[in-house]
């Protein structure tokens, strides 16, 4: 027998095994640097925007069928509805007198309002009203349903760390006993009242903050004064908030980083590459990211995808709100988050790993 | 020679070695529980604020003795300065137009203020606004002067951990190089607006909170407005808030918890005993408190001292406000917290050792 | 347009536009409780041990095909060369003289040694001397080769986080530069020395420890000892020993969580399912593990797979060691592990979702 | 009345009212660096051993005078039974046949053991085995008792955190009720067996690490081999070992930190500030300590002090081991811990606080 020979009788012997020989994985598993299947990408508000009223038209809510969802799906994830490896996003509709009746389950949701008034998501037993630029919490295995009392439709953004909880194999989902809705414990927004003070908590708090944030809506007066606040004191072109669990300073998901970027117009944010992948949705204004070289223009509504080590930057030709959710708690739990700066001088687009010494300025935290 | 003069001479060279027999401690080093030289005490508005002013008219502010300040020395603790073991109270008084030179120490300090406008305290270059009931931080060696630009005086309460710092041996101290008084960067009141959000924080803030909470002020309405919610939500006699450093939502201080408890009139809070000291202030209100059996009665301005393993309830005469600081984040931090309620059905008066098994309810924490 | 007509084409303008319906699903993305695609699976010692001997006589180790490795490909998970959805597990073979090259990479690996002596693994300069049983780490990213100086192979199994970070698109990876082996600082086991102490640490260790655990090699006759004391003071017919990182008392990689088991013959663990999944290498010993109502018939080298949320329980023949990767670091990180105990009067078999309540005795962590 | 009159007449009313005026404090509250009324101090070892012998002649062991300890008392101390104003060191003579009846406090103690065989001390129910050189721990609130089941005596030194627990008056104290020793459980030495390995835990161990370390006992033969493996890595002149609760990698007590270090013969160490105190056992050798600029000559049993913020340096002239106890832990967990190296070039005596910025290199930790 020819070596050859015994070399694809070897193969075969393998592949019957259930193993698979590491020198041979068409797959490069161990490249140089992160070469993410996900794709950098843009949803356009007006698409989604009708595409999520044509839903709202034709498709009921009922018990089996209990959101109106629609999800980016990311086109290099191979189909699935996922917007990066990690996150999920989302456009939910809720027509006017419309409730999504009750569940929970294990990945942890945050909804940000985009459109509409008069809605109130109950969160075990506490409703939260919603308003355009309002941030709500569903933390992972809190009871949830949804609640539209107006006359107009309520639109928001979804997202979920349900990518990495199916990967991990991790979901659990239980629907809300006998009847659809929870009832309503008390005032609305008992959270806010509650964990919602300046650097203030109730005493003992912090034990039940070990669960998930206690604080489960944050505001958009407040998010608007506090980027106002921090624009004046560092500048542009670019200023971020990050909402918090406030028991502990910690991300408002374990798993699930959400902030706010307000960008002025004209200047051009630094190029930077982070491991980990982000969702950003288009708050207000209109602009520019250019993502691995690629240009993407954007206005209010839309929602992009920024894949894990994409060269990026930002310019607003508007005042600019950007909400974005990125996975990098996820990475800076196990020592895997990096980010590099990139100066001007660099060679930055075609060979992503050039100039970008591991050793280097960019440190591993 | 006889056992008597042979245990005798023993006596004396075991003193002349520098050493003692346990057996023979005076000092009862190992009671049963906690018998604290520290004693509950009351010091009356009235005198403070008088005795304030007198020091107003008398002692001017100037290099070498550059606070306008008397301590609260608890009768307990020997003729030292001190409220409790760990704690130092004092009354500050800064009249109009003065100020008070820049210096840091180890030793972090609180201001809670009582009376007066127009004050800020500068810390680290920021200067931080005073009005009556805000709170005002100045940690561990952060630089801080105060400045009085109104035409009436300032009286506010002072409370640091200094005790504990000077028992541990650890204190540190600077004067302000060359000017008294620090140059102040930009708009007042800059923590507050960069660190004051509701459960928001900017991006990277956790890193800065590290060394101490990036949040130095704590208003007035933020408290009243967050203590009219909780007893909202979870009914009287009594509701308590903490003031936390907001990247972590631990204590204001890494040594001390700063607390403010609104009591409703009427209601008797149920008798408890905990571990550690407190030197608590009247902020608005009347009533009293019962301390190991004894009646304090007390108004607006008084301060009065509980201390460690006390039995103590409160009951309000008039809507009342209490600030208080406790060294309660000293004994969590080394298992020695502990605090029991005790039911009506317990004979508390008189032996405060009975009717508390320590396998009982009341856990350690 | 008819109302089918109507949808057909909406559902054509969504998946045009990259989107997807929540309520079309075909993958069940919420299922009452984890639905794993991974499968529990064995591959038997004398199929791996043999396929990695025909590897050694036919592929030859050289740059760009490091080493001579077989992945266990879980036939659940789509043809990829992973055992489940975050671990990777292989046979690796080192013929007799041979030398695997240094490199380094962001994913964390540990190798634990089935047959063989005379080799070393060098992390970071030093060599760490591997023989059967045990437990060598090269965590992320730090520069490792592997030498064998003796006459006859070595196999060991190796376990790496892989397709965790895989999925997470943090991979980095590079080769030592120039020569393909470090220069071997000092004695061999240098780490084992210095970190290896029983409760004891280098002044100063708790600092190095933050980047990854500073001891890199556990021994056999170590391990062997702990689990015969376990064994003498809880009984049998199992206890369980974790690898640890000696300045945190957490597991060995922030990730991943090695164990050793030592099973009793005769007896039946109780089933328990957990979240999670692991891979399980049988050092010594025979016997069977039961997992989800099928049986696996076990002996000495003998790999396996248990998916997350499976029924399992073991019973051995002969006295059995049992060694485990598992991803519980990951599910515990973000409140996502879970593992409950099934009583013998539960009927756990074929539907696993019933006599579970979520509420009731087996806890979320 | 004239300004001196007003003046007096103040400070009288200031004194009736129990406050006093920060300005006229005696006491200097506020130094530029840590003056320690804490001398360092030395006490010989012949002196605590004939002393200790003595005692155990003249006085029994009973009820009611439980322990045959002699403490160390600072001559700074105002005569207190303390070493500093945090640690308790002192000697404990432990007669043939002798026991020491069983109590529990909240102040944690460590023994570590200078003089005798055949003695065991049971902690919660685990009998410990003592050996010279060995170190017990009998944590916060573990039931302890001493037996003496030889023929010769047993000496050893105790520390304890009590003067710190005193000072915050958080200690309590329990006889052991009934009888005066516990029922042992099992084998001697369970700790040892179950927590004592090499990076290895009991799966589950880190729960139950969260009350106190798990191990309660470190061998001589394993720090002797520690301390030869640190020396043959770093060199001398001075090497340090700290011991660990193992499911942490904290210190063994939270408030202590238990140490040794080895000294070779000839070097001197390069002085060093550090804020807090410790007292210091010659476990073997001989050699001197320059503390504040007065040398202090040892040999083996000796102690001695060294106070806070002290320059000391160590010089051994035989092979030395120094085991000592620090309140390091208490000022990190509050941010007070500083440590300065001054070079030969600096001025190190009678002006303390020249030469160290505070800005410099010595940092914060």
């Amino acid at each position: 027998m020819s070596v050859d020979q015994e070399l694809e009788r070897f193969y075969e012997d393998v592949a019957r095994a259930d193993l698979q020989p590491l020198w041979r994985q068409q797959r490069n598993l161990m490249p140089r640097h992160p070469l993410p299947e996900t794709r950098a990408w843009l949803w356009q508000w007006k698409t989604l925007r009708a595409l999520a009223e044509r839903a709202g038209e034709l498709i009921s809510i009922e018990r089996g069928g209990d959101r109106r969802v629609l999800s980016l799906a990311n086109p290099g994830l191979g189909g699935q509805p996922f917007a990066t490896p990690t996150l999920w996003g989302a456009v939910q509709y809720l027509g006017p007198g419309e409730s999504a009746p009750g569940h929970r389950h294990t990945p942890g949701a945050i909804r940000f309002v985009l459109e509409g008034e008069g809605v109130y998501t109950t969160v075990d037993g506490d409703a939260c009203d919603m308003h355009p630029g309002d941030l709500i919490l569903t933390p992972n295995w809190t009871w949830h349903d949804h609640n539209n009392r107006a006359d107009a439709p309520m639109v928001w953004f979804d997202g979920l760390d349900l990518p990495l909880v199916v990967h991990l194999e991790a979901v659990f989902f239980q629907q809300y006993p006998d009847d659809v809705l929870q009832p309503v414990t008390g005032e609305h927004n008992r959270s806010a009242r509650l964990f919602g003070g300046r650097g203030l908590l109730p005493v003992g708090a912090r034990e039940q903050g070990r669960r998930h944030s206690p604080l489960l809506v944050y505001r958009r007066e407040d998010t608007d004064a506090a980027l106002d606040a921090l624009l004046a004191e560092q500048g542009g072109p670019m200023v971020g908030l990050e909402y918090v669990n406030p028991t502990s300073g910690g991300p408002a998901l374990p798993t699930m980083s959400c902030e706010l970027h307000r960008l002025v117009p004209g200047g051009r944010t630094t190029p930077v590459r982070r491991v980990g992948s982000s969702v950003v949705v288009v708050y207000q204004g209109a602009g520019s990211s250019v993502i691995n070289g690629q240009r993407f223009e954007w206005s209010a509504g839309d929602m992009f995808v920024i894949p894990s080590w994409a060269v990026v930057d930002h310019q607003a030709s508007e005042p600019t709100d950007l909400f974005a959710i990125t996975d990098r708690p996820v990475l800076e739990a196990f020592g895997l988050y990096r980010e590099v700066t990139l100066d001007g001088a660099q060679e930055v687009t075609g060979q992503f790993d050039r100039g970008v010494e591991l050793s280097g300025p960019g440190r591993w935290s």
